[in-house]
């Protein structure tokens, strides 16, 4: 019997095909220089260039936790702050990778929708320039948030303008920042370089890669000493070019849009199927390719016993379901029917 | 035309077609659980232990600098000194990152031949338990070093000895450790667990995998806490299986010892076929895939032209040569022809 | 005009006379050995000995912030956590040291008077043993707490038992500690030792010392690498003598507590007179020598002019106002009359 | 019986009584702001600039390891590394200190006398640029060295030129930088800005001071952060004025020359004394406070019972005397009386 997709997250999907097909196609060209200066890693950094602007300078990485962190670190000294959401993956899910690595406090915001806004992250500043307390120097924003939302292009250069305002510089976390683009319609350039971002982490994996991330510095000068950073960050692989092959097949024919637009558009399907189901709440909006509901307390071992996903707040009863981009409309089928089944 | 194979660097290969097969055949699993808890994973640390011994635990990482800086923040607090050879990957090759992971002082010794000695390290010791100086903690060794010796098990069991008696512990990089193994027809076992290695770092991506270390542990109690130190460390792959499935066909069918072996033999052609060459000296024993010689400085960079390699030591006009898992003899034939007609 | 004694922080104080005594007959011993191997510090340690237990372990550093991060090192790796209050010296008021020093994440908890409580510790360990999450290990708290209150004996009891039961470990910042001795009429002993903490920043500066903090451990064995940590981190004097001989002037003819009393009744007068004031409103008890009271905000500044002191939240109008070893009964009605005349 | 004034250490002589009358002066302003914003302070730092130039930026901080690296940290980022003499204390004497506190690795150069000049350097830049290789960024240099001897100004000017030449910065590690200016006959100022240097760390606890060091910058943008990296390196002292009381009557009245050029005159005496002693043989240049000499080391035990003093070097016998601010010719000729007893 075929394994079920999961709905746990869009980390347990496979790799895409076309993409495993870039792969095998970069171990026929015998031996490359490592370490980058390979031609399947010049292809890649010119398609990132075009979609996010000629000054865009990108390094490889292997993961996201490493991307996000050596961004940071990019942006910082150890006695400044990052401002981010309480649910912001660089607070709860990187082991404090972030304060290891950076030194740096983070301040972390509560939100209602995972989205920081100016208004919230004034207060943090009072303190500028007073050597007892910790400096605000980056606003570290998921995009979309770990909550499924997204931020609007607006809110985003809201952002960023209140940043430059007060001497902060824009991080995000872009780790599915393909889905974020294909709810909103905009490319990849408007959603970052274009809306202020100073720090890029582009997600690969979540979106069909095997591994493979990319910190993107829209302003050449905060680039100059990253790939120090990144070799003493860890994160400067070998064998380079079956991460830019990966980033290539991803990002040339479009299929990093429609990954996500398929797996946003299987969580709305999904969120749908679940709106008709009485027991359950859906709590945020669904933009991107997660959902999240609250479900009878009693019944989710019972359904996770079929369908394993986590519950994302065991006090609220909210769980997370997540699509991949090879979820297809029978799993959603399959996956209401247990939980139909299982609430009864 | 098909690109040459390079002597620059094992890590200038590409990927052994049956690790290739294996990443393949991972994909076909359809979605499993990030993060390792996969059966992928289960029977790579399956084919480790019995590699390794029942004992070893095994982490696996994206790559050898990650491990290396992890093993040894597992065995060391920041007031603590590393020992390790002058030329160390830890030491020269690493951007520092031992030195900002672990906050450790690396205390450098020079050799000859790349192996540290007991009798080194003894002086060491001397200001052992006096607050003002870094205590040493780890002795590191490379396993074969970079400069292409071994280690008998013998000199491994000496140092461990000494090790223990003066309270330190060992670290090994074992980036290499196949080829070591096949050099001196030894198992994993007898090299490591079995020779007094306290940790290793378990390399695949020089011997025919795309990415993917091992970091292992041969007590248990100082496997601990690695999950965490792992992941803060940036390094736990989300699609976890693509490295297990690489190690576990490098491991199943003996392909990691065939594969090291043909480039030791590799190597030895190459050393032999350059020891006819009167302007050459070989400065190094060939007892892995490494092959150091001294080049009249006026011919090297005509050679370089046609086949890339690293100057290893710019005042000696001392050059490394790296055989590959899928070096030919006809490469060699080659490249030592390119040497003659450039050093006339 | 002799200046005014402020209420702006008891590090606004000099030095008491017997302290500054001690210090000048510390002088007269000529040459001694440096970094602690003198009799002053032999003295200094028996008498913390004897205060604190025979199992007592201390070590003199320069600051309380050294105290702290140093005492924190020594219980944690870079993967744990330090759960405290959001108003802890740690979280706020260190400059992000902690974070810095240890690469630890603190989880500050909001509390109402400073003070933690089992409860509320709990939800945070949630994820113990989940790699992706940092692992809380210690519970810092600050006795008295930076809002002037006190944990009962019965209290931090409650803590330990807490913390031992779960695998976390008790820093206490005591940096005012022998206020909190004075107000419960406790010994340092029962506070401390006997109340379950495992390490504790004894401060001295605030107390009537020029400078000089003691590291105290409650476990030898947890003591054991404390001079390298201490070293290491900055903080060996060299001419320790001179802190060794303050803190044995301290401790010997119970000039601590009798400093620490007379500030706590100031503060406490100050607080009966402030509450007669019916524009104010005192905001947390009165348990140490700092008295926090809400002051409407448009006379606030005309008051600072004659008597400076800190606005503690800017939102709620709330000030802190800090009684010293050396302030006197005419200096409150002084300042009480400002306030008066300030707010009408 | 008056304990002996020892050689073993100027850290091991008390503090200068003028020092002490302005440790007991400042404590009679009453209570002033903490921290630094009194009037002692302010004076000391006008001394300061009167004495090192108006554009230089003074911090003053507890001791001297806190002043080597947290002006280190200044300069650096963690992928860079400070080339320094293997004498220097950052790299021997401070418990890994700079690695932990700055991340970077130190590069330690044998030196014959504990200089280092550019030509030693030039070699450690050769791979400036490669990613693989930690980036030199700062050359520390100890003046006096821990060698006692010193750099002339030309000495200084040469390497700073070097160093701006290759983009590097110059510290300076200046605990005893009053005994270089007296051997020197040379102004502060002509011995640090004027010679090039960036951040100095300079002493006082050696000079005749009780605690206390200053990280003096001579480009005020360089000093921009210091004072947020001061406080989070725990080295801000609360009550301020104590050090800067001592610093402004070291300062003011000539008695950081006077002391000095006493301890370096008593060093000399002690020096010719010696040369007259057949079984003894001075090891270096006696142009500070530092007497090296080679003992028999059949008889180093029974002086040291006399007269305890450090063995510098285990293997060649050498030791190290120090005279002090307070050193006696009477004490000079009581040692000596003492090792040719022993000697024989």
């Amino acid at each position: 019997m075929k394994p079920k997709r999961s709905f746990a997250s869009d980390n347990n999907a496979g790799v895409h095909p076309r993409v495993m097909e870039a792969v095998a196609g970069a171990n026929d060209g015998g031996h490359v220089i490592a370490y980058g200066d390979d031609p399947y890693t010049a292809r890649a950094e010119a398609a990132f260039r075009e979609h996010f602007g000629e000054g865009a300078e990108v390094f490889f990485v292997f993961g996201g936790t490493g991307a996000n962190v050596l961004g940071l670190q990019s942006l910082t000294a150890p006695h400044h702050a990052v401002v981010c959401a309480a649910t912001a993956h660089v607070n709860v899910d990187e082991c404090g990778a972030p304060e290891k690595f950076t030194g740096c406090k983070l301040i972390a915001l509560q939100t209602a929708d995972g989205k920081l806004r100016p208004a919230q992250i004034e207060p943090c500043l009072a303190r500028a320039g007073d050597q007892h307390h910790v400096q605000p120097k980056v606003i570290s924003i998921s995009q979309p948030t770990e909550l499924g939302t997204v931020y609007t292009v607006e809110e985003t250069r809201a952002l960023s303008a209140f940043a430059r305002e007060r001497g902060l510089l824009v991080h995000m976390d872009g780790a599915r920042l393909a889905n974020a683009a294909a709810y909103l319609g905009a490319t990849l350039r408007e959603l970052t370089a274009e809306a202020g971002v100073d720090v890029l982490s582009f997600g690969g994996t979540k979106n069909g890669m095997m591994y493979g991330e990319a910190v993107v510095f829209f302003d050449p000068q905060r680039a100059r000493d990253f790939k120090f950073i990144r070799k003493q960050g860890t994160h400067l692989p070998s064998k380079m070019r079956f991460i830019s092959a990966q980033f290539a097949a991803l990002l040339a024919g479009g299929l990093w849009l429609s990954n996500a637009a398929h797996a946003n558009h299987m969580a709305r399907l999904l969120a749908a199927e679940l709106a008709r189901v009485p027991q359950l709440n859906l709590t945020q909006k669904v933009e991107s390719n997660a959902v999240f509901a609250r479900l009878p307390p009693e019944h989710i071992a019972a359904i996770q016993k079929e369908y394993f996903f986590y519950v994302w707040n065991e006090e609220t009863s909210e769980v997370r379901l997540m699509a991949s981009f090879d979820t297809t409309e029978e799993d959603i089928g399959e996956l209401v029917r247990v939980i139909r089944q299982a609430v009864g």
